[in-house]
């Protein structure tokens, strides 16, 4: 069975267009390389409500696995676990443990004088405020726990948003249960770029090399415009198996380059086929 | 009364973590200069039933304008229109003015010597199968005719996924329409750079600031880590007078800047507000 994913990145400055979702693409990326796949991604602004209903919404589905990043630090606009309680029907309260990890950082930046002092002030201890029946997980790199609640068939992981600290609790926490629920999974992919072909060309020679490769997915990708034919074919399969899977995508790689020369196009690059 | 947007991209090379979503960062920019509330960024796979449904959701919701990107090209995977047809339960059928335009194009293309043959191959014609009802809109770069269709209160518009293409129908197309409905309001922001506070400590300030600038949002965002305290404080308002904005922008952060100096902050840098 496949293991299923969605994502919901929380943040006005994503709705505004002020900050570029690299944290979708790295999350994406990763769960993708070890054999999840990302059904959908949501984005929604820092409000309650909407992410309440986003939350709810993709528990609906049943994925899973739900991942949220962003809103959980000390300002204001971080409401990411009133949104997630607001969703779960649940309160939040003050964790015993998230308070002590978040005590623990503060006292220890007061050792090193970064702040004067350590004191667990509003701000502060609203990070430890999580959804009842939640359990915060160690963020090796800031202050914010991240945390995660288990719902019936769906685990569901809130994650901060700055790039540094979502990549270290995932590779800590999430991604040996992505492994280990995607039964070691593992999805490959490889590209030939190609050139003098057009892609409305290209797409029964695209449809044949499918029908003929069942495991293999193809997608097109024009780079210049449709007039100015320079196209990324884009292969992928997931498997157990590496050695199959790297010889199912070579086997599809020659049939449709040799589809492709004899309609006049030409091979401009290979890439080698690799487990991202 | 606020323009709202809902931005559905389409597309498996975004939830595999292949392709940065610069689509959704450059139409959440553009849509918010032009005065409309981007609400939700929804990202769905090339298939049917995904497209469909994140229409539907979104169309229950009522914002004044749907926008989806990607999925219009010529190959078996561009599923866009299908799924709208679906979501509106509506077939999708050749529509003569999109074949027309197609036509011309790959006419230009033979008459240019780029292509052979102009005929109209079944991708070709499928790039003209709209949901009944919607009308073509000119792709001036590009093959595949953008769709318009009103649905009550929205219009939902589906446009290309390459990014020239979808620039230059929004562009054409759409941003008039935006700053029509958006009653020529307009999104003002600007930035303060500060060090040498936590954003643990920075909360209260900002939100007493914002109490006392009432059309003023702040956000801030940590650029290093909560510990190596290195903040963008974020100050946006949308309003339909910009001098009066620009004034009021300023005056926020005026009171900020003094407010974190009294706590022992930095200010490092400042932008000029503006409407991006």
């Amino acid at each position: 069975m496949t293991t299923e994913m969605e994502i919901i990145c929380v943040g006005n400055e994503l709705l505004i267009g002020k900050t570029l979702n690299t944290n979708a693409l790295w999350m994406a990326k990763r769960s993708t390389s070890l054999g999840v796949m990302v059904k959908r991604i949501t984005v929604v602004g820092d409000d309650i409500e909407e992410i309440s209903i986003a939350v709810a919404e993709a528990l609906k589905r049943k994925p899973q696995f739900v991942v949220t990043t962003g809103g959980l630090g000390p300002t204001f606009d971080d409401k990411t676990l009133e949104g997630i309680a607001k969703a779960l029907k649940r309160e939040v309260e003050v964790d015993d443990k998230a308070l002590r990890m978040i005590k623990e950082k503060y006292e220890a930046f007061a050792k090193e004088g970064r702040i004067e002092k350590a004191e667990l002030t509003p701000p502060r201890v609203k990070m430890a405020k999580l959804p009842k029946g939640a359990k915060p997980l160690n963020n090796p790199t800031g202050t914010a726990p991240a945390v995660l609640i288990k719902i019936r068939g769906t685990t569901l992981i809130a994650l901060p948003g700055v790039p540094s600290e979502m990549e270290a609790i995932f590779e800590e926490s999430i991604a040996p249960q992505l492994r280990k629920e995607s039964g070691n999974t593992m999805f490959f992919e490889t590209s030939l770029f190609v050139d003098d072909i057009m892609e409305s060309a290209l797409a029964p020679l695209v449809d044949r090399t499918m029908h003929d490769n069942e495991y293999v997915y193809i997608k097109s990708h024009p780079k210049g415009e449709e007039n100015v034919p320079h196209i990324e074919l884009h292969f992928s399969m997931t498997s157990k198996d590496g050695k199959n899977a790297k010889a199912e995508l070579g086997k599809a790689i020659v049939q449709l380059s040799e589809l492709i020369q004899k309609e006049g196009g030409k091979i401009r690059a290979q890439k080698r086929a690799s487990n991202p």
